[in-house]
């Protein structure tokens, strides 16, 4: 039985907190504060939101996490790819009023926690089975290009009143150019510039200079807080604002009140279906974030405990204001590498962003937006995958295809139907696949027990017998095709009279294998050939026996190895032949 | 390269043709007539059209069945499934205009036969495979079940003007008790009555009297025409008219010109889809026929040219004013039985059905419409099949529930959509199956180089290795189980240092199954594991040489068999304990 401690793991790890604990969580906390305030704001802004709501989404939702979650780890805040689903739900659900759309915004926050918790209650991690890699990468890719796309107007200094659907945007841009403001453009490729410089560059040149991996991840990730901060006083200083560049203006202090307002506002009908989807790719990305630096540490995620702490992190973003929230990659791995030890960590960077809402957000107020856009796309073009396509490629044709499918579907036909078609192209791939399934014809290896392909190998075979292995489970996709691959192996060498079935790779057979079998083995008998079993599983055979199959083999056998049915079937003739 | 030969087999089988043949195919292609005729203007009246349309739908598409099939028992002409399908199709596209119901069906039939035809070009026999055995035996039962609710008003004497779905029949009947014909009533249950007297019990009978099998079985397929003949006397003798029973009246002499006069009336737009499935599930059943029969023979049927023979059937339907047609099973049954020996039976059975449309129409003008129902309900009343339903069950759960379900959807909500609703439960119950693997964890049996589960045998094992079997190929819907399996597996044994993956059922490993791998093997080689491989198949490995795990598993090893991998990993431990 479920005890307290499993629905407030809390319990269990504050019992043994050390002092030693409190100084690594506070200095983790502490880092990833910094990487968490700037992206905050900056994945409110994709999501069509003011960037407050970043803030508030980094507090009350990152509090509720740590009172449920399991991971010492992860980071939940607002992060890129639920940011653009949100904007793509809003538009959906039709609103230009900024209280609606943050109405609207708690409104899929709320129906994401209920979906989490639905499939928390009916332990639903099963349906994170349906998103195959490359339908999640190809999908990750084309949402990470389309938010750099989303901030093309931003970055060009022209207004954006475009959806988050390719054609929408290029329009936009393509009737812009002369509306363009190029000291925006400026300021955003200097930007932009900084920002790449800060990443792999930076990190190379701090190496050659002798710090330790980690000293060089944090000064690396202290480059969007330098940029940010330069382009403020660049803006207020250089009087950026008569040259036309906006930023980003009055920012609200304090943290809202949680309020249920938002409830009566939202527009729920059209809300549903994209907050489930969101609540999906959360607990998709979520899971995986958390079970990867838990696998390093050889420690277990209970994922239906993860569904919960997602459940609640995102019902305290409804209450608090916020939009949808879930673990952030940058910011969990953030967390790992500073060496945080318990939830403690993310409190500590929730309770930092809080004081940031509360004190300081007329720091924000000369930032330019341009910046802003320009921490965006460096956020995100690390996501774009393409050397993960070309691996999918190399490795399958068929998921490189899905891949590259999903990625062009979620550009021109939004997110929420890409991903569907992806799922569904994945779905039908594998179907296609493993209706195909591979089987060979065997022979024995000359002095040996051991039984291979006749096409690939020297064996030895006898005339009467066909022994055919099926590498696949027998299910209704490929029992036509394997119907007729029987029947087309005995039509070719009419002199069988024995058929042996090697089923060491049947893992199942369903109704439809079960029928075909059934309805076979009495017409090969009219046509004089005997079928017998070798290999099968004994789970397999213990289903058989439900049906008829067994009676109607008779006297075909049963044999537990190949060889065991060719002692008993070949033994009467003669010699066996070379082929 | 085909020749012309494989596009009409006729020029194989007539080159060869003698006088015996001849005799036999006479012989069968008469018998088959007598059964051919009433059932094909029942299945028409079932399909809502006059009883003539089923004997035009028995001509030219037999010939061009003949024409073009590898088939000699084969009997293609219109069947009840289909037919309640056309039914359901007419009721969308909506019209009570007789000559333009015709020119619906025509319409269909030109669907169907387009269809076929570009599954064939397209070798798309694969279609077939994503409706599995339950997904059509329920259907093929609901159908007969939907067809014998139809006839009920006709049997109860009022007035027919419900679609074929089960609360618009239920509805007819329960509002019509007044004007219930009780005349008609006992009509039809006497005709009832005797149908089913000329199935088994006849046949039990006739076997007393000592009759061979086939006698037994001929005289039984005369039952119906025995029957409807005795009704039609009964009616004009009895002078049933005056008591209100309705009798099938007038029906035109002749045979259509064939005509493309359809094209401009039908309603295509909406007919399209139904049109579509209806090919669909002419061509699996049509197909599962001729395999079935060939298979009892040993030969072979082509697939991709028995798509061309039914779509030039369909498009003969369509030209000649006829419904889609299909091979029906009584009457391919009853030309195997009686000894067809090539396509020319058929001919034979159409010139027949030519004959009676052209001379005897009069002979059905006192035929009561009852008795035409009470056959309908006899012939397709064995379609329910209820002993399927139960084996099913037993065999297996999830596909006894989509048999139901499929069953129970196609009464409820139509056929199309029933349909539909069963092929998707069909693949989910497949993905959640093959997502839930049998995996184990294996011990050696003492002094054998043989590994069994270690739950279920007394095997030896070593403290630092696991060994674990995975009873699955490794894809998307499975590969967070056995990533979690894995874990957990090594969580409960920290002492363990080396993993060997045993892959002998894998058959596959798509890029979600090798991203999983890839992640782990450094995260458990973090956490003091070392991941290694044996039994993998060839073909799996050969794939695996693309990505990267292979490189990421040094040191790591590759083993072919269990047991070398014991040899070279448990040698240096002291010595094998049991557990």
């Amino acid at each position: 039985m479920p005890s307290l401690t499993t629905f407030f793991p809390l319990l269990r790890w504050l019992r043994t907190y050390r002092r030693a604990d409190g100084a690594a969580d506070l200095l983790a906390g502490a880092i990833t504060a910094v990487l968490l305030v700037p992206q905050a704001m900056a994945y409110a802004v994709v999501a069509g939101l003011p960037p407050e709501v970043g803030l508030y989404a980094s507090v009350l939702p990152a509090l509720a996490y740590a009172l449920f979650g399991t991971s010492a780890y992860v980071g939940v805040g607002p992060v890129a790819v639920n940011a653009l689903m949100v904007t793509s739900a809003l538009a959906m659900a039709g609103h230009g009023d900024p209280d609606l759309r943050i109405a609207n915004a708690q409104a899929l926050a709320a129906i994401s926690a209920l979906t989490l918790l639905a499939l928390g209650v009916l332990r639903g991690g099963a349906f994170m089975t349906f998103l195959s890699r490359p339908v999640l990468d190809g999908f990750t890719s084309g949402a990470a290009l389309m938010i750099v796309l989303t901030q093309l107007p931003t970055l060009l200094g022209i207004a954006n009143h475009s959806g988050p659907v390719l054609h929408e945007v290029l329009l936009a841009v393509w009737h812009a150019p002369a509306s363009v403001n190029w000291t925006t453009v400026a300021v955003g490729l200097t930007c932009l510039s900084l920002l790449f410089l800060g990443k792999r560059p930076l990190g190379t040149l701090l190496g050659h200079l002798r710090l330790s991996t980690l000293q060089a991840t944090l000064l690396g990730r202290l480059t969007p807080l330098v940029v940010l901060a330069a382009a403020t006083l660049a803006f207020s200083a250089g009087g950026l604002s008569t040259y036309g560049v906006a930023a980003v203006g009055e920012i609200p202090t304090g943290l809202p009140m949680p309020s249920l307002g938002f409830v009566s506002k939202a527009n729920w009908i059209d809300l549903l279906a994209p907050g489930m989807l969101i609540a999906l790719i959360t607990y998709v990305s979520s899971v995986s974030i958390a079970q990867g630096m838990a696998s390093r540490r050889r420690e277990h995620i209970d994922t239906d405990q993860e569904l919960l702490a997602l459940s609640a992190a995102n019902a305290a973003a409804a209450f608090g204001g916020a939009l949808p929230v879930a673990a952030s990659f940058s910011r969990s791995a953030l967390n790992f590498s500073t060496g945080a030890r318990t939830p403690l960590a993310g409190v500590v960077s929730a309770l930092l962003v809080a004081s940031t809402a509360l004190w300081l957000t007329g720091l924000f107020h000369d930032l330019p937006k341009a910046a802003l856009a320009a921490l965006i796309v460096s956020a995100v073009a690390p996501l774009i995958d393409l050397a993960g396509f070309r691996r999918t490629l190399a490795y399958s044709r068929s998921d490189g295809l899905t891949f590259a499918t999903t990625f062009v579907a979620v550009l021109l036909m939004g997110v929420e139907r890409g991903l569907l078609l992806g799922a569904l192209l994945a779905l039908a791939t594998y179907v296609w696949r493993s209706g195909r399934p591979h089987m060979a014809v065997l022979g024995r290896l000359p002095g040996s027990e051991h039984f291979r392909n006749v096409n690939r190998y020297a064996v030895e075979s006898w005339p009467h017998l066909l022994l055919l292995r099926i590498d696949e489970s027998l299910y209704f996709a490929n029992v036509s095709r394997v119907e007729q691959y029987i029947l087309e192996a005995l039509a070719a060498r009419p002199e069988v009279t024995d058929l042996v079935l090697v089923g060491s790779s049947i893992n199942h057979i369903d109704s439809s294998g079960l029928a075909m079998l059934e309805n076979l083995v009495p017409a090969l008998v009219e046509a004089g050939v005997q079928t017998h079993l070798a290999e099968f599983k004994g789970t397999v055979l213990d289903r058989l026996q439900r049906g008829r199959l067994l009676k109607l083999l008779a006297p075909g056998q049963v044999f537990l190895s190949t060889q065991k049915a060719v002692s008993a079937l070949a033994e009467s003739a003669p010699e066996p032949v070379s082929i």
